[in-house]
């Protein structure tokens, strides 16, 4: 297996992204609906908010890495603008899980496709001309921030699982 | 500002590794010693465990980084090996707060100084051999995952802050 010294970090990269994602996906897999439903302690989030979170949030880097059309964006408002508990929950249990996994899937099948070249770019909440100021503000910031924030909110939802 | 592609991507790394320890030196400066004895969440971790543990974490870093030598090998056999509350901690909360510090300025420092070429090379707890038939296996896979690994403490973190 010959790789490029830009494929290694790439891959490096991708890894470290899709390792949270399918921990997170197997906590998804091991609870109940009825145990999403639990708050990761008293009076904080429910899992089902944190899984409603990721989706929006990890939805949001389609346009924002210029990957094209989002494809939930009705969860915005229950999931990101509001706290839990606020409004309803948009979807039910079993069609939340399925906009994860597609959502997610979706997302890192793109990302698999990226070259170090790719990484570099802009995202595109940034103007050319800053983005020459701040070369940092680019794909890989993204993916590496969106990253550590799935595992902020996967240490929470752990929790609640009772380990 | 000019940087090179390979600076790009290293300095990008390194402000994800950079920004989740910011984050912890916060909550840390804002919790007084008798909220670091605080669990999580009922029956879980202390956050002061959370913080030994990542300190010892990072501590092995020096050694798996080609770094040097460790600053604080004593608190592995509590804060590692053990679970929270069965051994007394062995530093004071003061001593432990300074040597948060000192591990995570040291070790952020050190990484200041990786070329891309030296977040590609191997880690020392892999053999030449096993290297090259995975070069995935480098320094910049163990910062990404040690990054995700703190931010998941931190998402714990935050709930006994009370946010």
């Amino acid at each position: 297996m010959k790789m490029t010294n830009d494929e290694i970090v790439s891959l490096t990269v991708l890894n470290s992204w899709k390792l949270v994602i399918s921990r997170f996906d197997k906590i998804l897999a091991e609870l109940s609906d009825e145990q999403l439903q639990h708050q990761v302690a008293p009076g904080k989030n429910r899992i089902l908010y944190l899984v409603g979170h990721l989706i929006a949030t990890h939805d949001r880097m389609f346009p924002l890495l210029g990957l094209g059309e989002r494809l939930h964006p009705e969860l915005d408002e229950t999931y990101i603008t509001n706290p839990d508990r606020v409004l309803a929950d948009p979807l039910s249990v079993t069609d939340l899980r399925r906009a994860w996994a597609k959502v997610n899937n979706k997302l890192t099948s793109a990302l698999e496709r990226f070259t170090l070249e790719d990484w570099r770019k802009k995202h595109t909440a940034v103007s050319d001309e800053d983005f020459v100021k701040d070369p940092l503000r680019n794909r890989l910031a993204v993916v590496m921030s969106r990253t550590s924030h799935a595992s902020y909110h996967l240490g929470q939802a752990i929790l609640a699982k009772g380990e």
